[in-house]
């Protein structure tokens, strides 16, 4: 509520002056006291015959005591008072609204900042975090397949990223169904509720929708009784506008890059699937080589390469006659310097594609040998891509322990060995090592068979 | 500028009452009068001794006459004034505010609402020119492979989608380097500006950024001389603040969605390649199917599965042996049966995609014949997917207008005949009178041949 004093303003100089100018025109004397009676102007004298209140909005702030004359000072501090009083409510809406618009801004540029769905909602949850007080906060989002209303990100003990609501079950349920936010702060008494491992006694839910469809909420709770206020959930929904636009757009940007990288995954490993006994092999190479990068340190944007190019690695084998690519018996010499073109064709694949360019030289440098005795441009040491001498290594491996038409798998015991003999001639020295350290921190997943 | 009128200050009931009071107490007549001397209270009479100003911020903005007396009101009305322009002036602010309020919250709707470059693009000069009175929109973006600054959506004579600046010219081009927003009323004036085919008198330019990279400009543009006012700049501004995440998560979309589509054509070609007598086939079909569909009415949705089933119509010939797929001569009934397996190859690649399964119908039934004799189902007529009935036509015709092993090419007159003989047998009728409709209009770039 908002409060005037008639005390600070009495004190105002040019108000101050005003009041002595005036009760110098005035014959008898004059005092001026507040609500509670205390002096502000003059000296209290009650024995003078009038007494007028100083209101604004009918409410008494204070005085003004003397002869009949008194009356005009009276009036005049009313005046002065709720000008006051305006001036006041005009500014506190003035904040609130300068408080908004420094939280859209601010919203604004976090939330599109990103188009990975759990980093946006986890941005959310942090800006929540900063503007209300609460010991659990989460963004769910409807799973338009299975109708569960699912935790993508969260904070505090509740609720965890993975878990998930039925459809329309719970207060964050209703809340999806009615589109409308909602505050309980006694959550006992709710009999929406649906009691989890944490205890919660108050909390806040609001929809993200896009338009009129609601795609999740942003539910906010605390273990101890608190009272969320009208201000709060008002602050909660502007987050949830804010939010539900990107959140939706970091959605469709995932599915389809999940669509991307499946078909490209899935073409590949058909491409690649001429060879029965290599079922998988993509797979596993793909596999092998992220664990070795991450080892080394690579950065996201690498292993985003590396993932890619390792998927893609025998894609120019697409180019080589079945008759050569799945003979059982030795390769004839033309018959290998064919199988050697298949980087070649890789690279005039990948050469149509604009943005996969800069995956070409490690699918095209694959084969090539740490020593500089590899194809298809001999190659050596750090002058091959990182990531083709990573691929080298994973493809090796997996080779050496699968069946192929024209002999059995060795044994890990062995292929291990076999890495470590090559270690500085076929291979590069320190991938090899990543490729140990990997295998020691079980990161390759040599046994989960893909 | 704020303005105080002292007329109505003075008419207001309280305030009037207020000086009735106090002249009641003054022993001499009283006069107030405005700045251009107008009476606003008494009778003004110029044998009055004193005359007393009232101020504003050391502005007068009008006079009380009278004897000494006649100071006290002056006092009284330069406090009330004073109080009214506070009022005002705060009242103006969140005024301001509250209209920001509304614009950041109606652009966060309608820019985040689409994931299309050019369309979000589009929403943001629509939205400029509901709020700035301009004869020439746009939004340019700098292309980060050639530097140059390009026209993305416009409105107006001006720009046109497709025209760019080069890297640094112009005033665009400067405000893309300084990253600062700029109004420049007196264009020819101005030594950056480029002239073109329109004549324009006054600018306002606002960089589009992220973080500190500028990634492009609104641009906005007057034929006439208008004073654009620091006001203006700051509505710009804001606009260009939301836009900006907008536009650049479009592009980023844009852009995988690109990287998609070209690399999944070109693996489908790729595969499609092992037969080198029918390089292109691919895009021809996707070419002629597109141009069907279009005729047919086919939504957006539908067009864009429609794009990608025949992108992928072959794509199951991937399983089938170069033996047999590539062979030259008359396949045997055994060969044939395999060759006819390649629908249902496609299909059982095409369900490892989660988010292509629903074009699975389009790419196992192009081989199905309208009158039920066609594979692997024998469905007919409604009862085969429409985009499957597309594709079963434009396959049609570009195997019939290319060279293959067996034969040459047939011509196209001859191929036209082929297609209308075979509507209402091997075709749908309809989508036959759709293929000729587009091939009417021009529309299957028959001659351009990819």
């Amino acid at each position: 509520m908002i409060h005037v004093s008639l005390q600070r303003l009495v004190l105002k100089n040019e108000v101050n002056y005003i009041i002595s100018q005036i009760t110098g025109l005035i014959n008898t004397p004059v005092f001026i006291q507040d609500a509670e009676g205390m002096a502000l102007f003059g000296e209290i004298d009650q024995y003078q015959p009038f007494r007028y209140p100083v209101e604004i909005d009918n409410k008494t702030i204070g005085w003004v005591g003397g002869g009949e004359q008194a009356a005009v000072l009276a009036s005049l501090l009313s005046c002065l008072a709720k000008q006051e009083l305006e001036k006041k409510s005009i500014g506190r809406e003035a904040l609130e609204k300068y408080k908004e618009i420094t939280l859209l801004y601010d919203l604004a540029e976090k939330l599109t900042a990103s188009l990975d769905t759990a980093e946006v909602a986890q941005l959310v949850i942090d800006e929540a975090k900063t503007l209300i007080a609460a010991d659990n906060n989460s963004v769910m989002l409807v799973n338009e397949e299975t109708g569960m209303l699912e935790v993508i990100a969260s904070s505090g003990k509740e609720l965890h990223p993975g878990e998930g609501l039925k459809n329309g079950t719970g207060i964050a349920g209703s809340v999806v169904l009615t589109g409308r936010a909602e505050i309980v702060n006694d959550i006992p008494s709710d009999k929406r509720y649906v009691p989890g491992a944490v205890r919660v006694s108050s909390l806040m839910c609001a929809p993200l929708k896009i338009k009129d469809r609601v795609i999740g909420v942003i539910y906010i709770s605390s273990e101890d009784p608190v009272q969320y206020t009208a201000e709060d959930l008002k602050l909660l929904s502007a987050i949830a506008f804010q939010a539900a636009a990107d959140i939706e757009n970091a959605r469709l940007y995932d599915s389809l890059k999940e669509t991307f990288l499946t078909t490209v995954y899935t073409l590949a490993e058909t491409i690649e699937k001429r060879d029965p006994y290599t079922g998988g092999h993509t797979k596993r190479v793909m596999n092998y080589s992220i664990a070795i990068g991450k080892v080394l340190g690579l950065s996201d944007t690498e292993i985003g390469r590396l993932e890619l190019a390792a998927m893609l690695h025998d894609i120019g084998k697409i180019g080589i006659k079945d008759r050569i690519l799945l003979k059982k018996g030795k390769l004839t010499p033309f018959e290998f310097a064919e199988i050697k073109m298949h980087p070649i064709y890789a690279e005039e694949i990948l050469n149509h594609i604009k943005h996969l360019r800069d995956i070409v030289p490690a699918v095209k440098h694959h084969h090539e040998r740490y020593d500089g005795c590899g194809y298809p441009e001999k190659l050596r040491g750090d002058g091959i891509d990182i990531k083709a001498r990573i691929i080298a290594v994973a493809d090796a491996f997996d080779a050496m322990t699968t069946d192929r038409p024209y002999r059995k798998a060795m044994s890990l015991q062995i292929a291990l060995e076999e890495l470590w003999a090559n270690s500085g001639t076929q291979f590069d020295p320190e991938v090899v090592r990543a490729f140990f350290e990997a295998f020691e921190k079980d990161e390759l997943l040599v046994k989960k068979g893909w």
